[in-house]
C-alpha cells in the first residue's frame, strides 16, 4: 500500500507504540493517593514536561483532551464565555479546518457575530482583512499555522500582533505543523494553540491545549483534572504515546523535513512534468514540507480516488472527515479554484513512513490513471 | 501490590490490550474512502457491534466518547439544549457521581432548575422524592445504576417509568455496573446510558453513551463521525480494546461476579469480625458484587490510606476524582453519616484481577492499622 494520506492521519511510530503499551499497563487513576495511583500520576508528569520541552513551554501550561477537535472547541467556547459584555465576536480564516469553521457557524446560528477572512490565491490570509476584521467587539480570532489541504503556513506572529492590538485573543490551530516543522510555541505569539498526536505518529484519541498563562479559561464543570481545566480521567496511553511521538518527530527535526521535503518535490515535479497541465495549490505560499495539492483539469477528484485506491495508493481529495462530501472543497474554493477544479483536486501528503518507493509508485501510475479517466470523461455524453 | 480500587480503575485485561495492540497498526482514519481508511472502518464497526451485543442494543444508537464524563455531559446537554419552552429543569439523585453532579451545580449557577432527589440510610433513592421532584417542567432525570462509593444498586426501570410518566427522559450511568453485572441496556427502560471502558478492563480515554432511537439530540458541531452525534476522529485503539474488555467482561460472568462476591463477603466479615465496630454501608440494599464502603468509627480515611499504602493496599475514600479533597464523601452524607462518619470511611473495590491473597492481605494487616491509628488519634491531644 501507498499510503499518501498522512495528513489524515499518521501510522503511528514504533516509539509511540511501545510508549502505549507501557502505559496500558500503568494502570493507576492518577487522581488516586496511593502507589498505584502515583505510578500513574508520574507517567502523566512526566508525559507532560515531554510534550512542553517539545513545544518550549511550561507544563503547567499545557491541558490534554481528547483531540484537535476538543481542544479547538475548549478554547473557543471557553473565551467567548469569559468575554467582557460587547466583545462576544469571532474572527476565523476561510480556510480553518471543518472544527473551527463549523463551530463558528454553529455559534453563528445562536447569535454570535463571526466574520470569516478571505485567503489569496496561495492560501494566504488577507492581512488587511483580518486587520478590518478586528473591530473592538472581537473576543478571539482563530488561525491555522499550516493548512491541511494545501500546507500553506499563515503568518500566525504576525496575525498574533494584530489581534492583541485589538484586544482580541488568538488561537491557532497547529495540529498540521507539530512534529513536521520545528514548533516553538512561544514565538507564535498566540494566546491558545491545538494539537492533536495522530498527525504526528501518536496514537488518535488525544489532543492538547496550549493556553497562555495569561488567559483565564472558565473551569469545566464534571472533574478537577487538568487543573480544573478539562473534567474526565486522563488518557494515559494516548498522553505518554503523543509524548513519544512527539520526542521522536522533533528529534528527527530538520532531517526528516528535508527528506519528505525531497521526496515531495519530486513527486510534485514528477507529476507535473506528466501532466503538465496540473496545477499546484498554494505553489506561490511557504508550505508544509509533506503536503501537495494538486489539480488535474477535467478530472474528478473522487473518481480518481477510487481508481488509485484500486492501484493501492491511498490519497485524498481534502479533509478526511468531508470524504464523501459533494461540496467543493471549502479551502480550495476560498483560494479562488472554481467548483469544477476544487473537484479535480488530489491531496497528496508524505509523513514519517512514507519512501522514495511510494513517491515512484505515485509517479508511475497516477498520470496514466488521470489520463484514463479525461478520456473516459471526454468520452462520456 | 493490594490492589483493592477497581472502581477507580480497572488494570487492563489482555484481551483488551492485545485488541489495542492490533488496532494502533491500523492506522486509516475511518472517515477517508481508500484501503487504510476502509481497514479502520471496518474494525471500528466490528468494535461497535461488538459493544452492542454485549449491552443487547443496536450498533446504531451508540456513540463512542473519550470517557464517562463526556459521555454524561453529552447527554445532559443534548437533552437541554433540545428541551421545549418551560420544560428546562433537571433532576439529579442526591449520590450521583462528581461528573454529573458538578455539571448540575454548573448549569444551576446559569438559570437551569435542578432538583436534587435525597436517599435513604441504605444509599437508596427515595421513589416518593423523585416522583414529587418530576414536575411538568423537568426535560431530564439522571440516575446512575450502581453507586461508585457503596455499590448499592437504584431500582432504574422503575424510576424511567416514573420519569416516562411524567413526560420526561432518564439518563442512566452505568459506569460501575457495566462488565460487573448482566447490563441488558433496553430492560433499564431508560433513555440515554453513560459507559466508561477503563472501569470493565478497557483502556482509559473511551466511553459510550447509548442514545434510544426515539431520542434526537442536537449534532455536534465540528465533525460528522458517530453520525453526526460527536464530532472528533475515532479513538479507534481505545474503542477496540473497550469491545474486547467487555466481551471478556460480560463473557466471564455470572461465575465472576460470583467469585467476585464471594472475595468481597469475606473480606467484610474479615473486617468486622477483627473490627466489630466496623459499618458497612449499604449493607441492607442490593449491591455490586465487589464493592465494599466501611465506616472505621474513629480512625481518619485519608491518614488510614496513606497507612494502607505503606502496606501495599491500595484503597480510596471514595471518589478517585474527589481524592485529595477534605470534604467528606457527598454520598455517605446523602446517606446520613456524620461528616466524622463519611472521613473514617474506606472504599474497597474488586476486580477481574482481584485474587484470595489480596483479600488474605487486607484482612491479615488492615485491622492492626486501624487501631494503630485510633489508638494515636485518641491519645493525641
Amino acid at each position: 500500500m501507498t499510503y499518501l494520506d498522512h495528513n489524515a492521519i499518521t501510522p503511528v511510530r514504533p516509539e509511540a507504540e511501545a510508549a502505549v503499551l507501557r502505559a496500558l499497563s500503568t494502570f493507576g487513576n492518577p487522581s488516586s493517593v496511593h502507589a498505584a495511583g502515583r505510578d500513574a500520576r508520574d507517567l502523566l508528569d512526566e508525559a507532560r514536561s515531554r510534550v512542553a520541552d517539545a513545544l518550549r513551554v511550561s507544563p503547567r501550561d499545557l491541558v490534554f483532551t481528547s483531540g484537535a477537535t476538543e481542544s479547538t472547541a475548549l478554547a473557543i467556547r471557553g473565551v467567548l464565555a469569559k468575554a467582557p459584555e460587547g466583545r462576544g465576536a469571532l474572527v476565523v480564516t476561510a480556510v480553518e479546518h471543518p472544527c473551527v469553521l463549523e463551530l463558528a457557524h454553529e455559534l453563528a446560528r445562536q447569535g454570535t457575530p463571526v466574520r470569516v477572512v478571505p485567503v489569496d490565491r496561495r492560501g494566504v490570509l488577507d492581512r488587511e482583512a483580518f486587520h478590518r476584521a478586528l473591530g473592538p467587539d472581537v473576543a478571539l480570532a482563530c488561525c491555522m499555522l499550516a493548512n491541511n489541504e494545501t500546507g500553506v503556513f499563515q503568518p500566525v506572529p504576525d496575525l498574533a500582533d494584530l489581534a492583541h492590538a485589538a484586544g482580541a485573543l488568538l488561537l491557532c490551530d497547529a495540529v498540521q505543523a507539530a512534529g513536521k516543522v520545528a514548533l516553538d510555541v512561544p514565538a507564535l505569539r498566540a494566546d491558545l494553540v491545538a494539537l492533536t498526536a495522530q498527525k504526528f505518529g501518536g496514537a488518535r484519541g488525544t489532543g492538547a491545549l496550549w493556553i497562555s498563562p495569561g488567559v483565564n479559561l472558565p473551569p469545566v464543570a464534571g472533574g478537577h483534572q487538568e487543573r480544573g481545566r478539562r473534567a474526565g480521567t486522563e488518557n494515559l496511553p494516548g498522553i505518554v504515546g503523543m509524548g513519544a511521538a512527539l520526542d521522536a518527530a522533533v528529534g528527527g527535526l530538520p532531517g526528516e523535513a528535508g527528506r519528505q521535503s525531497a521526496l515531495r518535490d519530486r513527486l510534485e515535479a514528477g507529476l507535473v512534468a506528466a501532466l503538465p497541465d496540473a496545477r499546484v495549490n498554494g505553489a506561490g505560499a511557504e508550505r508544509l514540507p509533506n503536503t501537495l495539492s494538486i489539480t488535474f483539469p477535467g478530472a474528478d477528484g473522487e473518481a480518481l480516488l477510487m481508481a488509485l485506491d484500486l492501484e493501492g495508493i491511498c490519497a485524498s481529495a481534502g479533509a478526511a472527515c468531508n470524504s464523501g462530501s459533494t461540496t467543493p472543497s471549502h479551502v480550495l474554493s476560498a483560494m479562488g479554484l472554481t467548483p469544477d477544479e476544487a473537484r479535480a483536486t488530489l491531496r497528496l501528503s508524505l509523513g514519517w513512513s512514507s519512501t522514495e518507493g511510494d513517491v515512484d509508485h505515485a509517479i508511475r501510475v497516477m498520470p496514466g490513471v488521470v489520463r484514463r479517466m479525461r478520456e473516459a470523461l471526454a468520452a462520456s455524453p
